[in-house]
């Protein structure tokens, strides 16, 4: 069973702290001990845990891998959204989490969070959860 | 059980699309629903989801990434390799893909690559496929 | 079950092999087929691949990651870190490693690292395995 959670982006690069929305799925999986592997369907988004407590870090991982050299190159891919592939596949596309007690287990300041590279948009997130025996 | 798939590469820096080499390992597997973990046993090279309906965005994206800035500092290791090393550590060694209906299921623009940044060599894909309950 | 490992980074930014730690939690397991699942708890740090053999790519990896442009752009978080956050994502801060015969599959040249980006500090890296049925 894969839960299919719909997101929608709000500006062309941002980072969205989704991870009410995977605690929430947790919980209807009803699943005590496990992993929940978070999966994005997209090629110019990715996915990523970070601080979720000062919102500024969301803006300095925007603004940094809008700086690393791949904006100003020339692209042959003509519909003009290169750069986003690109960070798509630095940040990537899976990431896994554990679950105990019926809930994510994350470090005191970490967060899941949807990269938009090529947004706004309405994003997709899929998430599988393994029962652990 | 380890599926391996040996892959030649062509050249020094390319994307390979190997989504149907994957598609295969899971249908020989006979499972029906449950994740695929798919994994790179070497250093210099990647594995990484995105786009493989435009051939060019796997061009764009290696090109960008030799243009981070990580190809012209002095390097300690002494094999001339070193920026391809970066690059194994930047993209990942292993993703995850979910499986339902005995195949595969990707967004509509995914393909699996694997991501070759000191070729031509021979490399290998690892999959070990897990039931769902 | 969540095994929780502690390691004492012992500069700024360092890449740490701690591929002996892993065997070990695997082997105290007793878990013959399966997947390790290998997570940090932390922001400012990551889990990476890369090559055990010759100590300098360790280095290289750390300068090249502080050589792509992100860190002299003016950053809105005040703690001075934001590079480290940048690279934690970059880097990612999961990774899956096969089982077999009750110890780890790595590639010839592969070693487990924890990628200090904010040290020194303790760390940790929790570690989950699932077996194989």
């Amino acid at each position: 069973m894969i839960y299919k959670e719909r997101i929608r982006t709000s500006s062309r690069e941002v980072l969205i702290d989704i991870t009410s929305i995977i605690k929430n799925v947790v919980k209807r999986s009803n699943i005590v001990s496990g992993i929940a592997f978070i999966y994005v369907p997209h090629t110019t988004c990715g996915i990523t845990i970070n601080e979720n407590a000062d919102p500024d870090v969301k803006k300095d991982i925007i603004n940094a891998l809008a700086n690393i050299g791949i904006e100003s190159i020339s692209f042959y891919h003509l519909e003009g959204n290169s750069p986003a592939h690109v960070k798509s596949t630095i940040v990537g596309s899976s990431i896994t989490v554990f679950i105990e007690n019926s809930d994510l287990v994350l470090g005191r300041w970490q967060g899941i969070m949807l990269a938009e590279f090529d947004g706004p948009r309405e994003r997709e997130v899929w998430i599988k959860i393994i029962k652990e025996l």
